[in-house]
């Protein structure tokens, strides 16, 4: 009997009417043949009322405790669903991420799976069970209660779709699948039949709605295809999987945008070496991921330094940023938090003529100023006013052509 | 180093300003020199949310997934408390059941507890820890969660307490302690410094509201002292142990009352062995636990056959004896929602002469009409009409002068 592993998130659990609405989904797909493992999220926003109930307790609530706090979340729409199930007259049960055999380590709020043990999960099944797994959280070797931090229980599904060989992890959420571009700034985006796993972690900055980075990471680690569709029409979903790439390169796939970006510019930096590391190094240590550097030609022997980061971390970016600065005798340092990203995406387009050029030039002619660019083999992305975000997707989608096929 | 096990319950802990409050307590009690392990209830009443959620998605659910699901409650109360002990600079983790030891059977919903094995819980006391453990919860050698049904958390309570050589168990309610009766039924009632193990068990009927029993008797077998004590309050509670016995016995201890009673009259039983089992058996089978059975003499083989069950069972028993009365030739059955019990208790007053007496006269100068007495060692109990048990409850603290030491 075939197994496929689905993954339902918040919004689709989020009462008990979308509830019994994922069981007999879930029973469905039991009914045509398969044995099914189902990874649930939280309901709604119960992980935020969990924080909040924490941050009446105290400001700084321990990460092991907050991991083991935020855990019931899961627990609590795992077992539900596993009643509507059985009120469907299916045999179904619920495991924890402990039970389920989910191994992380140690670093809690945001633990790494080390290795999945599913000989529970292999015995319910042969039992005849439709197995339902408490996503987004695992248990380290002491026994204690990790939780796998953002799309966690997207990475719960996929690692055990592989521990298990399924043929196919289904990721279940609120929107139908991947579009050309975010169908809210473009009403005629297409939604995609398929896309590579690359294109899809390119897709991201505005595909996190979708799913998380790194369980596509996972699947493409794996080969494990991953089926993305909403749980609450029947609509086909995107699939993202590792063969579509070869036909259909040289392709845009689609345009990418992302709100979040905030550009950082230390001004009259000596040009020597180790300066970057005196810069980058408190940032790696704060945790701060910085994404684009860019770095212009040096004039007598100065040089001014941009990178961008996420908006959230601009503040402490500057904190760690200006003593640094003024060390090495940098002139100063500027911020502009109104910044955003568009980008096009599509294997193979960064080494095909043309496509760099269609794009400048789309925005040109959307009168659209261009404050830094970088590419990445299937990505070109340009870093613009925030404000003008919303009109270069359209005006990219459109010169793409993107609406059709 | 002393080492203590306190025990909170639902209302000390039912939002984070209590939270705060108890861990107040338990730093108290730890910077008095104590080991401290401290058991807590669901906030408030998450069970019961978490009970109407289940029943929202089945009217049947399955009773290891209700585990489960209940088992959050403990789990969210326990880890908010470690934060909040940490928030005053303590060193405190929080265990699930699991973690905590507390083996249990897999009777879901009313698990016994087999073992507790505190190898973690000594390994955190060793390393300075404050332990608060999720209380109502434990796990079966097959690693499912289980809960130990009412009066969980005290029976947690109790069992670590025994488990780890506890000088003490303190259990804080929303009580100050166990009184010579309801104060909301005798104003002058009094708060009783200490009450031996069965005295306790006795005086249950109303006491359950402080303690359940399940728990006093496991202390009573492991010769644990239980404190029972206000989380809302500095006031000394009442310690339930066994040596006061000795001392105080012959002596009314207090008077409890009960108005969940129901009676069932089975008329004109044919006088003929083996009618009792056919009649009871059905009833212990449904898991219905009869209180007090009185047959009558026999006149011409005939007999009437009362016996007493909770109100809210007394639909099921009559359903259950109709058929059964039929069967064996009874000329039918008769119910009385609208009874309750009244009790003297007190170590030895059975057997002691006199008590007896002055409690019937006393209710027959009150108006009281007796319909049913039973004895123990250490009780005496008269079934009345239940409009009549708040008026018989302070005539006899009248009685027994028991407003005074």
């Amino acid at each position: 009997m075939p197994l496929i592993v689905q993954k339902y998130g918040g919004s689709s659990v989020a009462d008990a009417a979308r509830i019994k609405n994922v069981a007999r989904r879930i029973a469905a797909a039991r009914e045509r043949g398969n044995e099914v493992v189902a990874v649930v999220s939280a309901m709604g926003d119960t992980t935020d009322e969990l924080i909040e109930l924490a941050r009446q307790v105290t400001d700084q609530p321990d990460r092991r405790e907050l991991d083991m706090l935020l855990s019931t979340g899961e627990t609590v729409s795992a077992t539900l669903l596993a009643m509507a199930l059985r009120a469907l007259s299916q045999r179904a049960i619920s495991l924890s991420g402990a039970q389920a055999g989910i191994k992380t380590d140690a670093t809690y709020s945001r633990a790494i799976i080390e290795a999945v043990r599913p000989r529970r999960i292999k015995h319910e099944l042969k039992d005849g069970q439709i197995v339902i797994v408490a996503g987004f959280q695992g248990i380290t070797t002491e026994e204690d209660i990790t939780t796998l931090g953002r799309g966690g229980s997207d990475t719960t599904a996929v690692a055990l779709a592989v521990a298990l060989g399924a043929k196919l992890c289904e990721i279940y959420t609120d929107v139908e699948g991947v579009y050309t571009a975010d169908p809210r700034l473009v009403p005629e985006a297409r939604k995609l039949v398929e896309i590579g796993y690359e294109e899809m972690l390119e897709m991201a900055s505005y595909g996190a709605r979708v799913m998380h980075n790194r369980a596509v990471e996972l699947g493409q680690l794996h080969h494990m295809p991953i089926l993305v569709a909403s749980s609450f029409k029947e609509a086909a979903g995107t699939l993202i999987h590792g063969g579509a790439n070869m036909e259909t390169r040289k392709k845009v796939r689609g345009i990418a945008h992302d709100l979040n970006v905030a550009k950082v510019t230390v001004l009259g930096v000596p040009d020597r070496p180790g300066i970057a590391a005196a810069l980058f190094e408190p940032l790696a240590q704060a945790g701060i991921s910085v994404d684009t550097i860019v770095q212009n030609v040096s004039h007598q022997g100065l040089t001014d330094l941009s990178f961008t980061v996420a908006r959230s971390d601009l503040a402490e970016t500057m904190r760690l940023t200006q003593p640094v600065a003024q060390g090495i005798g940098a002139q100063g340092c500027r911020e502009d938090a109104a910044l955003g990203k568009v980008s096009l995406v599509g294997a193979g387009i960064q080494s095909a003529p043309g496509f760099a050029a269609r794009m400048f030039r789309a925005l040109f002619e959307a009168g659209i100023n261009i404050e830094l660019i970088t590419t990445s083999e299937i990505r070109i992305t340009c870093l613009i006013k925030e404000a003008q975000v919303a009109d270069a997707v359209r005006a990219l989608h459109r010169a793409f052509e993107l609406e059709t096929d």
